[in-house]
């Protein structure tokens, strides 16, 4: 089934490049290939499973359309492919949803509707609007031929590296990674014939820590799910695997495991500044896991498949900004002075002396009339990393202008 | 001698990926394919020409060690592959070089020696070090090992996209187009003998408007250079193309173009956006091309080569945020206001009743201290694009609180 969605989608999806990083090799101890689906046309995987469920409309349903509900790259990939086959496609998204993404939905021809309050509202919407005016229902995940669509990621991935031993993949419902594995575990290699080469394979599937249902059903445990969660990896944070993934998921993966929201972080930091790559948070995941236990694939070939892309410019710019921070490679600091004439020249001359770099400067305004009182500068310095930082924090300290650090 | 290298180098550059973009040529018409030297080691194709050079080292020559001047890419190509060779390398930047780049070249196992006001002088200082200590200056472009290095680039173009019709890519020295040329233009095609196949291909050099001298060359137009001209695309900010690379240009390459930093900084953000790739400005150039010439390239398979994506993050950061700023998503707002209790909560609740999202604000501190004043209030907005921005200024207007709008 995989195969022949691979045979449908063949033209019409990216067969996108899984790249050797040497980089990310030498970070991790592992043989790293990134598997990017960045380079769909929608920025995710999203596409394989939406067009290839839309290939199986019959003509009726292709005039009537086709409703979904998504706030991010499923809505993407309906509307991109819907509109490639001429198909009307209604995208329902949860009341609140960023407006950036409702305007790239519309301006990949779907009529968006704003309804629910949540996903799961939003999904409820959907599914009343295909009864009434008579739409096909596009669910996300829990759909075979959805999973057969994004398990043609797991046939690229074994033609690309064929001697793979770990793949490990993002997992919110589950349609990505129970499509890998059923893809892997048939994966014939002498021309049609299942061989179970692939059987061998290690999958893995990572959460965030803060929406962990599909692992705690893959570990049959129990978990209450925190009252006002948010994880910046948004494409994962699905709150109920489906039926469907969820046995494939039990049945075919090795392991889920969840990761943190500073991990999946410092992830992006890496894949842009090693990678050169723009990922969401849901396509990081998968090195935030790596990072998190090297032990555990040191030496052998991983491939993580970074599932998609569509991070907000700003989002990215903060975790960029954020990143060096945590690198100790851009800090803020606080001096306060006597605010006579001379002062700024002299730490400006301190810094710099100290080998920092000053990217932006603010003199605190006076809060009062008093002609000669204490000012406040504020700095964001570039420095090498944390240890020159401290270096920088030391020279003001002996020059006579202690200094406090602050967030950026 | 392309091939060769191209054997040489098997297995420790990357074949990297060159991958179609659906995106970059719904947005300009053409056939769009990048190649993506984001993904070698060290960020860039100098992995390619450093490498080759080094392997062709005499025993001798490999224990006494090699130096290179350069305070970009070629450092880390030279660096990078020089330990991996076991061959000691040194450095030289020029002074006031961000120490960033100066602690990378450190990381990858050279000695860096800070001299020399600019790359030119850093270079006399090399040479210099060269006859002194006995070492091989690598040359960063003007060099038959080096050239035939990059070249390489140009095989891999030809293996992955045979039916390319142009392959733009940036010029500064001239090593990589001038190898891509040599490289396309003998490319065999049935196994060995030069069939001239990639004589139909056309080859496009980009460099900035403020450093044109391989544009200037070729064209066999002599221009004075603009002093004190900078460019975000540093990596081709050459001012005297190499002897042999000029030659090579002038006699194998169609067209050498420039571009604006203004189109740069917009293909940056292009790259970004929707190949999720993160390019230096030297990487986007081609892309700028392409997007000042549409109808030039309309229809044609394109390859646009991603030269490199080594920018620093801090500068990517305001890249990104500029972009949002050019395209309307994101805006700073001044509005002065009588400083009495709930103005604030009413200009907010305009700016929501518009759709406008507020990422930032900042209350204006009183300059004076009489109670009732006048206050100004500081918004950074999220907007849908110029238009929705627009909008949201004469709801504001229109309510009795007229913006300004200020710079991001």
């Amino acid at each position: 089934m995989v195969r022949a969605a691979a045979e449908a989608l063949a033209g019409h999806v990216v067969d996108t490049p899984c790249a050797a990083s040497p980089a990310l090799s030498e970070l991790t101890g592992a043989n790293v290939y990134v598997k990017l689906e960045t380079f769909q046309r929608t920025g995710s995987f999203k596409d394989r499973g939406a067009r290839n469920r839309l290939l199986a409309l019959t003509e009726q349903e292709r005039v009537s359309g086709v409703v979904a509900a998504s706030a991010g790259n499923h809505a993407q990939g309906v509307a991109y492919h819907a509109r490639s086959l001429g198909v009307p496609a209604t995208i329902v998204v949860p009341e609140r949803t960023p407006f950036t993404k409702i305007a790239r939905t519309r301006e990949l021809g779907a009529s968006v509707v704003v309804r629910g309050a949540d996903v799961a509202a939003a999904t409820a919407v959907a599914i009343e609007l295909a009864a009434v005016d008579d739409l096909v229902f596009v669910h996300p995940y829990d759909d075979p031929l959805v999973i057969a669509g994004q398990g043609t990621v797991g046939l690229e991935i074994m033609a690309a590296v064929p001697d793979v031993d770990v793949i490990v993949a993002p997992v919110g419902g589950g349609g990505l990674l129970g499509g890998i594995a059923v893809a892997v575990r048939d994966a014939p290699t002498d021309g049609g014939h299942p061989s179970g080469t692939g059987a061998a394979v290690e999958l893995v599937g990572v959460q965030a820590d803060d929406f962990p249902a599909m692992a705690q059903r893959f570990h049959g445990v129990r978990g209450a799910r925190s009252p006002g969660a948010s994880t910046i990896a948004d494409g994962i944070a699905v709150t109920a695997p489906g039926a469907l993934t969820g046995e494939l998921v039990r049945a075919l993966v090795d392991d889920v495991v969840t990761v943190s929201e500073a991990r999946i972080e410092e992830s992006i930091t890496y894949l842009l500044e090693l990678e050169k790559t723009v990922t969401e948070g849901a396509g990081a995941a998968p090195l935030a896991a790596l990072l998190d236990d090297p032990a555990r694939f040191a030496g052998r070939t991983v491939v993580l498949v970074v599932s998609g892309g569509n991070i907000e410019p700003r989002v990215l710019a903060s975790v960029i900004l954020r990143g060096l921070g945590r690198q100790g490679r851009l800090v803020r600091i606080l001096v306060d002075i006597d605010d006579t004439p001379g002062r700024l020249a002299e730490i400006a001359a301190v810094i710099a002396g100290a080998g920092a770099n000053v990217v932006e400067v603010e003199h605190g305004r006076l809060t009062s009339d008093i002609a000669v009182q204490r000012a406040r500068v504020s700095f964001v310095l570039e420095t090498v990393d944390a240890a020159h930082a401290g270096l920088v924090f030391d020279a003001l300290g002996a020059a006579g202008f202690p200094a406090e650090r602050r967030e950026l």
